[in-house]
């Protein structure tokens, strides 16, 4: 029965409303999940309710939760109303804490950099730049690969991955006082993808996880993803506040700490024998788990003190990887673990991402066996450590003060001149094509916002420091 | 203050007896925990309880649970005692279901075949021995990959993956009928990874996901991972049993129904466009998302009808990999899914494996580009399709029954003959350097004790029949 064109148009406008009224609803539950006043898996206002205080019709209400169902922002249970999302609760920007805004989320540096153009400078980024890595070495790598029998290329690598690379990482651990077998080390396909593993072994939704404040972006990420509580403690030039950790152990009764081994990420700080002997008591006084990345140990000269070490890999997990030192395009770590934890990681990894990459790990292999690996990395202690000294007195020069010197590394973590907002200069670095790493995206308490980490080894370009005087200038304004 | 000798010899003995205790209470809760009268999650019973109904000491008790906490059997939460550990659940073989045995869980075909020595047969395996696989094709690759420019070598790639691959992958998913621009498709470190991506995305602990039964034993192992509810739809030839669908839809609220597109693994099955169509409209009026894994389908000669080219990847989403007919130790995945969801993937794979393997996709595509790779999978459909009638004739004249004919791939998914046991069949296997795959491995409800899988193109080998002669022969007695 064809409509009369008048009736037509009312039926359109009535739509338009009813569809204005129930994008209204949603994006007033959007906005309470946003700003936490609704948190994963907690229920929803009733239908019947929220329909009364929006005086809206219960039908729209309707529409508006099951549209919110389908974008998987909400969820139903039949029987038992709507609630908040958990799953996707890691991907919302909003929700990583209640004081971030986008621009400094957990995944501003990574999304960033690893998305930058070329000629753009990435001086934010953790990572040394293509040309610093063992390029040479790695073209021979490739070329003898190609000459590698056919189950090399072809097919699947063994569950715990290759056994001379394990046995390589063995000896390497063993130089640094960890005294770890082959067969107590798992190979993955990234350090990351180490941790993540890791966290799925031992971490329950809600369970409680220590981390450095400041600490590595991607851990708050990774642990968001496992739904971890996640509690900051001060960190010092020595290791993490001891006191502070033995409150927070106390109080929280934390499933894990998770920091790095080596050089600390932002901060460059390296911890000391004294704080990893009290680290480490209160973490067996309370049955605690330590995961400790190490993934810049190679850039180390003298090996601070490592908690897996001194604790003979009871309680601490050792996970690291070579896309600092050797190339970020092969992706290969490791997970060094008690012997009894090995066979039920290695079923959680062929469960979710089955083998590991063979190629690359034939790749390092080849790569570490080249012999130049151990002078290509004396190599580039030199010249970080050249770049630190130059890059650190080139930021002093603008009023950017190094947190402390580094013994080793790359990172450079730096107070800005007083009243400078880190995360407002990144937003102004990036619109000159400049990617910086502002405090707040390493501060879980988000207290770090006068503070930037510099990569010293991207750091050494004129376009950067031109771009900070004139920024900071007129920051400071005229008076300045 | 030294002890006197007798003492200490009496202090000994009631520390081995006290040990002793201790060891009981701690493998009476395992039992309980492998027989399922405790679940992940729940609470064990108190410690006076329990110290009461086994005539023990509290403190004995209290040890023993403590013990347990540390092996993370268990977990306390202070104040309301003790609970069996969700994490480790899908590490412990005897949870993922009530009747299986340590010798058909879902990681049996696994562990063991990716474990194979030099010498073994593999017909249990799920992929193609290396010498069918395109090694000319991968030598040519990485020589060139040899020669590439530095990023490709040694930095990350962009979190979305190689542009080049995937608009290659969003042509070949075109050819298939599914329409996904390259901003729509993810690049992974392999198809389960894809798939643990999605289910992380997608379920929380506790929801409902349906499977095929049987199905590819690793989806068991991936949603068992993320601590999902498995309920399987009985398999037909042309696709899941219709009515059973829409009666689990019915009463279990499914998140998710994850199954192949394509082949069907274990069966060799095609989706009927009737079976798609049907199966879709009760998904969309469920607001089901469906994931489809297309791995195998380069081995189809005519595609089979694609449940994401009947919705345009609405509900659908897609995942497949290189694995199976280029290279499994490249190991490149990929995603296809609905724009919205893209940004959020990204998000959780850099939270969870940062960037992705720049080298593996590089010498996937160098490989597809080289030009060879159609004609490479063509030659491998017509030697399968050879090998698939070889091994079938002589599998029948054994009495062992394909249980359909199927269009393409690799597998026959077979019948004994009566009251063999495929688990019994594939240990006396296993003792003679043959790993089968029996039937239960990939069956949820665990009613396929009398069916095997076999790999054509892993099962050309003498020994095998032999094998199998004698075993059935023995098994059915002098009678048979």
């Amino acid at each position: 029965m064809p409509h009369h064109p008048i009736q037509i148009e009312a039926d359109a406008a009535a739509a338009t409303r009813a569809g204005t009224r129930i994008a209204d609803v949603m994006q007033a539950i959007r906005g309470r999940i946003a700003a936490r006043s609704l948190t994963p898996g907690e229920k929803l206002p009733s239908i019947r309710a929220l329909a009364a205080s929006m005086q809206l019709s219960t039908s729209t209400v309707v529409e508006a939760y099951e549209r919110l169902c389908a974008e998987g922002v909400i969820r139903s249970r039949p029987g038992s109303g709507f609630f908040v999302a958990g799953a996707l609760a890691p991907l919302s920007m909003a929700e990583i804490g209640p004081r971030l805004d986008r621009a400094v989320d957990p995944f501003w540096v990574s999304r960033q950099a690893l998305q930058a153009q070329d000629g753009m400078l990435t001086p934010g980024c953790g990572w040394l730049p293509p040309h610093w890595l063992p390029q040479e070495a790695l073209r021979r790598g490739l070329r003898e690969l190609a000459r590698a029998d056919g189950a090399a290329l072809a097919d699947y690598a063994s569950p715990q991955g290759l056994p001379a690379l394990r046995q390589w990482l063995a000896r390497r651990l063993a130089e640094r006082g960890v005294e770890a077998s082959a067969d107590q080390l798992l190979l993955t396909d990234s350090g990351t993808q180490a941790i993540d593993l890791v966290c799925r072994f031992l971490i329950d939704p809600g369970d409680t996880v220590l981390v450095d404040d400041p600490c590595y972006f991607n851990f708050l990420a990774v642990l968001r993803a496992h739904r971890a509580r996640i509690v900051g403690i001060p960190h010092t030039p020595t290791g993490p506040d001891v006191e502070h950790f033995a409150r927070a152990v106390a109080e929280h009764a934390p499933r894990l700490y998770l920091t790095n081994a080596a050089i600390h990420n932002p901060t460059g700080a390296t911890l000391s024998p004294v704080t990893a002997h009290r680290i480490l008591k209160i973490a067996d006084e309370a049955r605690l788990t330590i995961v400790e990345d190490e993934v810049f140990a190679d850039l180390e000269a003298d090996p601070a003190p490592r908690l897996a070490a001194f604790d003979g890999l009871q309680r601490v997990v050792q996970v690291g990887s070579f896309s600092k030192t050797l190339s970020a395009a092969a992706r290969v770590g490791f997970v060094a673990v008690r012997r009894d934890w090995v066979e039920g990681l290695v079923d959680l990894k062929i469960a979710t991402s089955f083998g590991s990459g063979h190629l690359s790990s034939a790749l390092v292999l080849n790569v570490l066996r080249d012999g130049h690996y151990r002078k290509h990395v004396e190599g580039l202690r030199v010249r970080l450590a050249r770049a630190i000294l130059e890059v650190g007195s080139r930021l002093q020069e603008l009023g950017i003060e190094p947190w402390l010197q580094p013994k080793a590394g790359l990172f450079l973590w730096c107070r800005l001149p007083p009243g400078t907002d880190a995360a407002a200069l990144s937003q102004a670095a990036l619109a000159q094509g400049i990617i910086l790493a502002p405090g707040n995206v390493f501060s879980p308490s988000q207290s770090a916002h006068e503070f930037m980490r510099f990569n010293a080894a991207q750091s050494l370009d004129d376009r950067l420091f031109s771009f900070l005087r004139k920024a900071l200038g007129s920051a400071r304004g005229p008076a300045g």
